[in-house]
């Protein structure tokens, strides 16, 4: 599939470029699909489904990634741990980014004041967060420096290719997937909000998720947590606030004001993630409570109005 | 007491069968007089009450009991420490399987869609806390096998007589205690959902609650956390959703949808409790600000409508 | 500034009298900025304010000035770790102690009966708030014991007399600051609830903010932290109960019946600030999201009604 592609290009970019640069490729190209999936939405004015996905993201991997990848691991390998600083701060910093993120909706719900200026600032709060992204970009990229890389095996112009096309093709299928996506909302009689937190939201996800799992199947919990929740952390800091300022040359704009319960399942989750990954262990019964919580709050979303 | 007795009688048990299948018997027992005074309550059409009393096993365990044990362990034995992996493993699925418990309210007060399907919302939430709990329950079964037990002291036929009797007990007594309490309620002037956040909650809990207590005096920090917090996370796991199922073939229904603040509370609880177990060491003064936290939440049911 | 003359003389007191006593006084100096201002405001019918600044104190010190030391610290030393007892008894107790403090106000927003009680709940929980701090007063005071002082190098009298002097400048400053408050406010068109959680807040703490993020520049960040968030814990169990109990003898009394939004985000940089803590490490990334977070909080209380 198209995901795999792009990610055994990007791997081959990264044995020839240092992995680094190749890092910076990868994060950018993994949200790829999610990005064109988004602005195809926002474009055919479907900002709650978008908006939905956003949190989405966070949710699935979060909780349904982070929670198979528990169960895969935890059956093959007993408990696991998972110590390192990185997985740490990665999962601080979801924290604290979906924590921001979610205070123009707590404050709309909240803070009467507020409530007439929620466009206001839920651009001051996509301004902090993309700023947060442009300051903290450069200390990731080198810190990346230490995951393992297998020899280049394709060549520069065929990785350039296949990078080129898949770029084509995501935009391509994310422009079929979403004038698909209104007539199956229609069909199935799910909410947009349901097609947005689940659907979208896993479709756009497919790399990281396939990644994190296999990487906790093969005993290394501590990677595995780093892509899942780093892929949590991308969307807050940068897709997010991508999305809020490009929405504004768009009929439809696209606000951080969310459905108050999209908030709080936000809130929540951050939370959850960061003193399960603080706890250092994982088991597959954790694994999968996790998966429950997951389909709880999946069902929670699915009437429409 | 009669709970005192169970405790005996499984240790007895424990003895004899083996400390796993002792496991299973001693949860279900500890369990068997909330168990009885909530369908009771339920008989009596109390759901509020039965609610009420479900959050405050919780409340009751994570924070009153085990700040209790924190006093009295950190006043005989100066700062405390526990890093055991089970003691944080069930911390974590405590947190968990709490907020999942507590998904249903937050859909009907934060989600408007959500709202008129909150029966059905409610049943999926049981399923998937019953699904969870069948599911984990061999391996806990397994892994209480390094517990220690001394060897058998009564013959089988008096242990079987005595278990058959307490649970004979227990029913009649929480038949006599519920329908003792509404006259009481009315008297004393106390709300429902304070009789069952607090006087069920506690009356139900009184057997790990004792116990908790006692191995954190005895400086077994450790066995004491996983007794306390395993006690909250069979309430939300077992308890729950099998009131929940068999509350179906009664006249009142319970449902997972609770009082908002209820839930509140409930997930306030199950991450305050996931962050001082995770946090690995307990003083005397953590024990009393948890004491005092109780004193204060349980004040701010008194009231009645 | 007097600030630091306060802390001067401090640290003289401690170097003569021992480090416990100091550390009482110490606590005391430390607040009275903050109590002053505080009374003022309350005397000139600014309870709103009052309020914002009890919550301004604790989202300050807990979010601003933590990520200020964090930046400043990772910035200079790399990650810092901390995982002193100390820094993560007081961040525990900080949560619980911030839990409590919101409960009154979760309790009018959540559960009807409690709505018109909440002044009695308030006087319940300021009491249980104070009675904690006077129970765990002592054992801070002796575990105070091994911070290092210079040998004192001011006179016994000088030191009493600044003392002494600084105890009336505060108070005269904090009513110059109280009286000047209300024309910046109007002038500026910042709302009652902005100038308290940041203005008031952030004056009010201008010596512990500057300690604390000295300390994790000469990269003790264990020292820092406990400095920091002692303040919080402070506020939160010594502060506020005192000016509620103050407040009656007053026309405007102070209840903490909070607006919800101030106590949503009581609670969440409660569970934050734990969190980070519980983590260990800190990066001068986690202290610019903190930075962030603090900047996106402000901004939705700027605007009043």
């Amino acid at each position: 599939m198209l995901a795999r592609l792009v990610g055994g290009a990007t791997e081959q970019l990264g044995a020839r470029l240092g992995s680094g640069a190749a890092g910076v490729v990868q994060s950018a190209l993994g949200n790829l699909p999610e990005l064109f999936i988004a602005l195809f939405a926002l474009h055919a004015g479907l900002a709650n489904v978008v908006q939905a996905a956003l949190v989405g993201s966070i949710l699935g991997n979060s909780v349904l990634v982070l929670g198979l990848a528990f169960v895969v691991g935890g059956l093959r390998h007993g408990m696991q741990r998972f110590d390192s600083d990185r997985a740490r701060m990665v999962s601080t910093l979801t924290l604290l980014a979906a924590a921001t993120m979610a205070v123009p909706t707590f404050a709309r719900a909240y803070h009467a004041p507020a409530a007439a200026h929620t466009h206001t600032l839920s651009l001051i709060c996509a301004g902090v967060l993309l700023a947060l992204f442009v300051l903290t970009l450069p200390s990731f990229l080198r810190s990346r420096g230490n995951e393992e890389h297998a020899p280049p095996r394709w060549s520069v112009a065929l990785t350039a290719t296949v990078l080129g096309a898949a770029g084509v093709g995501a935009a391509f299928t994310s422009d079929w997937f979403v004038s698909a996506l209104t007539p199956a909302i229609h069909s199935l009689h799910m909410s947009q909000e349901f097609a947005g937190l689940v659907i979208v939201a896993i479709a756009g996800n497919a790399v990281e998720n396939v990644v994190g799992i296999q990487l906790a199947a093969r005993n290394r919990p501590d990677f595995a947590i780093s892509v899942i929740v780093n892929s949590s952390l991308q969307v807050a800091l940068a897709l997010t606030p991508v999305l809020v300022f490009v929405s504004l040359a768009f009929s439809t704009h696209l606000t951080l004001v969310f459905p108050t319960l999209l908030a709080l399942v936000l809130l929540i989750v951050a939370i959850l993630g960061a003193v399960i990954v603080n706890d250092g262990r994982s088991t597959w019964q954790e694994g999968a409570v996790l998966v429950g919580f997951y389909v709880v709050i999946a069902s929670s979303f699915w009437w429409g109005t």
